[in-house]
């Protein structure tokens, strides 16, 4: 099983994430050859000559009926179409994964797009957010000692599951495995509650009269405090609807803790501001220590 | 004047900012001796055994009655106790200038306690701000393209102003002049309200019971997000009383844009949150092209 090689990969969406899957699996000769299916023609012109797929179209559904694997790595909120689109064309033996950003909705898709396939349906998401996009943004070692969660449904072949953890293992990824509403509290907490700051941050800022002077005496913490307003709209969009009760959860509990530090900032309370600051920077020097170990 | 030097200066509070000051100001030639100054003989002993600094007092007095020019790079909140002690020993034609992250207050704090020295004030602001601290984190070329917002009193003397906006050319910044009360704003705006912004999220995450799991799927996008809330809790304990009405200002701000973005997300507004995204990211991304073309 571990050295099991997949012959035709399909890739939905031939972004950054799909197509640094792509590269990685092929370099690691674990895929035959790789079509790449897209909406953006010159997109997927680009992704070939970049060597990034060895196949494009924009046939989805004729691309799928030869697919040993096919993985949808595009927007959450297109997923319902790819799914209908390949469900009657798809081989039995085919797997079936993703990349989302959010797995409690993509479970409920292929339960209602893919009911008869579910066997072979295994849910993920590969941890390497960026703000980059298009196949242009596709590079070698994205997921060098990045996580993979996969959520497998309990219909899911173990050597389903099985087998795409191998793939991402044979990316440099460290694969994990929770259930998909695990997954999206966790996520809520430390990746979509922050985007969505950071998108109200700059949009603020962009609001103010004075932007245009504001902008220019953002230094360096502004720069990475905002990288992640760069991502991508539509994404965040469908990471938004889709993670709805989670995000609204933690936005709640943010808005909890931004009034108390406003109360204080109000007060003039010296030892609390004190306190306060002191104790998020522990746990964010904890933090970062942690994360250099293991990255 | 262009290439004048000056003889003795006194750094107070020899940390990153001062300790770069000093590094830079010397290898640029336009300073003789740096005498560093600070609470922690640990500190001036590493600071001295790096080079930053040629004589270690604890004595701000004695230190700064020899001085040519003061920088006091302490967090705001020691300036009065510092301004005080060597008001009685400065000599006359001795330049004070400070390195404070705010300025309405640093100028109210040169009124009353240096009054009869108002000519010689020039208050001004380095912006290089890092979450790293200490003598051993002071660094060549931390200036390098970087902005000095410099705040004149209506009292200080234009060659003062002048020596000091050309000591920090001479290290490499280019320096803006602009009113105490504009600079508070523009920082609240793209400096003040992010730390403060990301101490909260941190804090909050912290707190959550399933804490520890949540770090530990946390990746490069909570890295750089939350990289500010690793600053220095006194300073910024300090500069959320000394810019507190125009950080409330700004708090009650984002907060009334977070609360929009919380309505779109309840009501599940497709396009409204694509547009509220797409905004963001449109200011974002244009602010980073300007900031890589100027640094």
């Amino acid at each position: 099983m571990s050295v099991q090689r997949v012959e035709t990969v399909v890739i939905v969406g031939v972004g950054l994430i799909g197509g640094s899957f792509a590269l990685a699996a092929k370099r690691a000769g674990r895929v035959g050859r790789v079509i790449g299916v897209g909406r953006s023609e010159k997109n997927l012109r680009r992704a070939l000559e970049l060597g990034v797929i060895d196949e494009a179209s924009q046939d989805v559904a004729a691309a799928c009926s030869a697919a040993d694997l096919v993985l949808v790595a595009t927007p959450v909120g297109q997923m319902a179409r790819v799914f209908d689109a390949i469900a009657p064309v798809l081989p039995a033996h085919a797997i079936v994964t993703d990349a989302g950003s959010t797995k409690g909705d993509v479970v409920a898709l292929m339960r209602a797009h893919l009911p008869s396939h579910l066997a072979r349906c295994v849910p993920a998401h590969p941890i390497a957010g960026s703000d980059l996009s298009g196949a242009a943004a596709a590079q070698y070692g994205l997921y060098e000692n990045r996580k993979v969660v996969i959520t497998p449904l309990v219909e899911t072949a173990p050597d389903a599951a099985e087998l795409v953890a191998e793939l991402w293992r044979a990316c440099g990824a460290n694969v994990h495995q929770m259930g998909p509403d695990e997954h999206d509290a966790v996520f809520a907490t430390v990746s979509h509650l922050p985007h969505l700051l950071a998108f109200a941050y700059v949009g603020m800022v962009a609001d103010k009269p004075d932007a245009v002077r504001c902008f220019d005496f953002a230094a360096t913490g502004f720069r990475d405090f905002t990288r992640i307003a760069g991502s991508h709209p539509e994404m965040w969009r469908d990471i938004s609807l889709a993670n709805r009760d989670a995000l609204l959860a933690e936005l709640a509990r943010y808005r909890a803790n931004l009034d108390a530090l406003t109360r204080l900032v109000e007060a003039g309370a010296a030892d609390e501001l004190n306190d306060f600051f002191e104790h998020a920077r522990e746990a964010r020097v904890a933090w970062h220590q942690r994360f250099l170990r293991n990255s």
